[in-house]
């Protein structure tokens, strides 16, 4: 493959293009707050659940996002993702709306009702090896064979555009209800979703404080935060937040990441569970693992929040009964 | 007591009323979509989630515009009332949001979430014997001793007109979706949100055929449809939809429904338990059993909806952790 020059970083505008092609197709999903939660953390939280988006994660907001910027003469090809399952059912129920053909690598041991789920939106399933094999590597060699658009699951313009519709609409919102948020605490993979989120907040509520959070064993961006370089995990950590398993910020991400963040927590993956449980309870949400980790950063008292209003995304709800029934016992 | 004259019945504008008291203090629910569930039911499926409303179920919105209606020289003698727990929810927190002192009754058998989150907003709750005792009397006794304002779960104009606000946003949400809903199914324990609901679309989505949704054993307002006057319900039924045992229709609610609605379903426990599956895979929402019987009703074909648009209301979340677990088993 030739050289190519770096993507250039979204700006705001971008976010706003990006809400305008969402608007009618994504859910705007609603601003929550239940005073009962409020009572338990002892300040206001507002919840942004992006498990009731289309396809159950805020995945689908990038997916349409970038696939409405690809060129028509090359939508006949097709799109192509790795994605450990909800990127994947973004890009394969986006792609199903535009009426292009989407190929999803996917790894072996991912959530089944994610693997089913992507195979429902139309996608063609290619299984991997999470341990063994390099997603990315297979990705792009499908791409160069097929000449279908890898649509990436974070270090992207249009991916991060999409994603930071989410931040647009909390300070959207959160002005409906007459309120400024001072903290924002947002779930952390490859940092797509926090990037966007704090490029969009970084203009519409410039005064908030915003966090990725991580599970432990994958607190990369909080590492790499601190500092001030893209650092990888070490090998062989496991965690049941499998949406959030990225080795390393992606290199637009983490510029991003490095302007326009206060600080990177880290949660475990019993306080996951906890956070699962509180959803289950005070917010009647199904969350995954995996976005229940800024809830459970807000529970754990991982940041000072004694007279601040926190917003807390929740990214995504797809997960197995058997886990659920986990978080619930 | 004297004898008063019956209440008035509500009318469009009272719901309009209603919403502009409601904004900034309930939750606009959105109106979701979910692909898949719209391939398992064959055709396009809104869904109005009304567990996400403050407090757990769409009982907040009539409460609210209930005791915001509560003269100012009467509001230091509190509120009464009696419910099985979703009501009692409501009216506990509007009365706290309005500085008001609450005594909820309830029965002793009501899930135990709903007692204790009952309690949290600071309400009094007396227990009683659901099988031996008479909640109304105790109410109105209560009620008649202390000059509190007694709310009524379901048969007041107050009431009704803002459970009413659900029917208003649905026709609001899917017409900036483009959509009319040719069938609208509701959840019916006394019919005050299928009433209010009803009376809202027959201003503003006058095409669209509403239902109400009963459990099996305790559709008292199918049958008092079918025949045109106020039925009870027989003796010794049990369903574990707790929130839906009322024993007959409303006076006002039964004057409106009889008006408004095209017909009224039924479903089983079990087709309720298994919509509460549904709900937590496709829908990402937590589901109480009486929450999900107007889903059950569409995922059991008790109506015919080939080539319609089908919204569907989910009323309530406040549901204890075993018998969610139940029905993911």
């Amino acid at each position: 493959m030739s050289h190519q020059a770096p993507d250039p970083l979204p700006n705001p505008s971008d976010i706003i293009a990006a809400a305008n092609r969402l608007a009618g197709h994504a859910v705007r999903t609603p601003l929550l707050n239940a005073p009962l939660l409020d009572d338990l953390v002892g300040t206001r939280v507002l919840v942004k659940p992006e498990m009731l988006q289309r396809t159950g994660s805020f995945k689908f907001r990038g997916a349409y996002n970038r696939i409405s910027m690809i060129p028509e003469a090359d939508r006949e090809k097709g799109v192509i993702a790795f994605s450990s399952g909800n990127h994947a059912q973004g890009v394969a129920c986006a792609a199903r709306d535009f009426g292009i053909r989407a190929t999803i690598v996917m790894p072996a041991d991912a959530p089944h009702i994610k693997v089913e789920n992507t195979r429902s939106y139309g996608a063609d399933v290619r299984l991997y090896d999470r341990y063994r094999e390099n997603r990315q590597a297979i990705g792009e060699a499908l791409a160069a064979e097929t000449g279908a658009t890898l649509v990436k699951p974070y270090d992207d313009p249009g991916i991060i555009a999409g994603q930071g519709t989410v931040g647009l609409e909390i300070a959207e919102q959160a002005a409906e209800l007459g309120m400024k948020p001072d903290i924002v605490l947002v779930c952390c993979g490859g940092g797509g979703l926090v990037s966007g989120t704090a490029l969009a907040l970084s203009e519409y509520l410039p005064h908030a404080d915003v966090y990725s959070v991580e599970p432990a064993g994958f607190d990369d961006t909080a590492r790499s935060l601190a500092a001030g370089e893209r650092l990888e995990n070490a090998p062989g950590a496991a965690s049941i937040c499998d949406a959030l398993l990225a080795s390393t910020p992606g290199e637009l991400t983490f510029a991003l990441i490095s302007r326009f963040l206060k600080g990177g927590l880290m949660v475990t993956d019993t306080e996951a569970l906890d956070a699962m449980a509180v959803a289950f309870r005070y917010l009647k949400l199904v969350s995954e693992p995996g976005g229940a980790v800024a809830l459970a950063a807000l529970l754990a008292g991982r940041v000072d929040v004694r007279g601040k209003t926190v917003a807390v995304v929740m990214s995504g709800g797809n997960v197995d009964p058997a886990r659920f029934r986990e978080a619930l016992a």
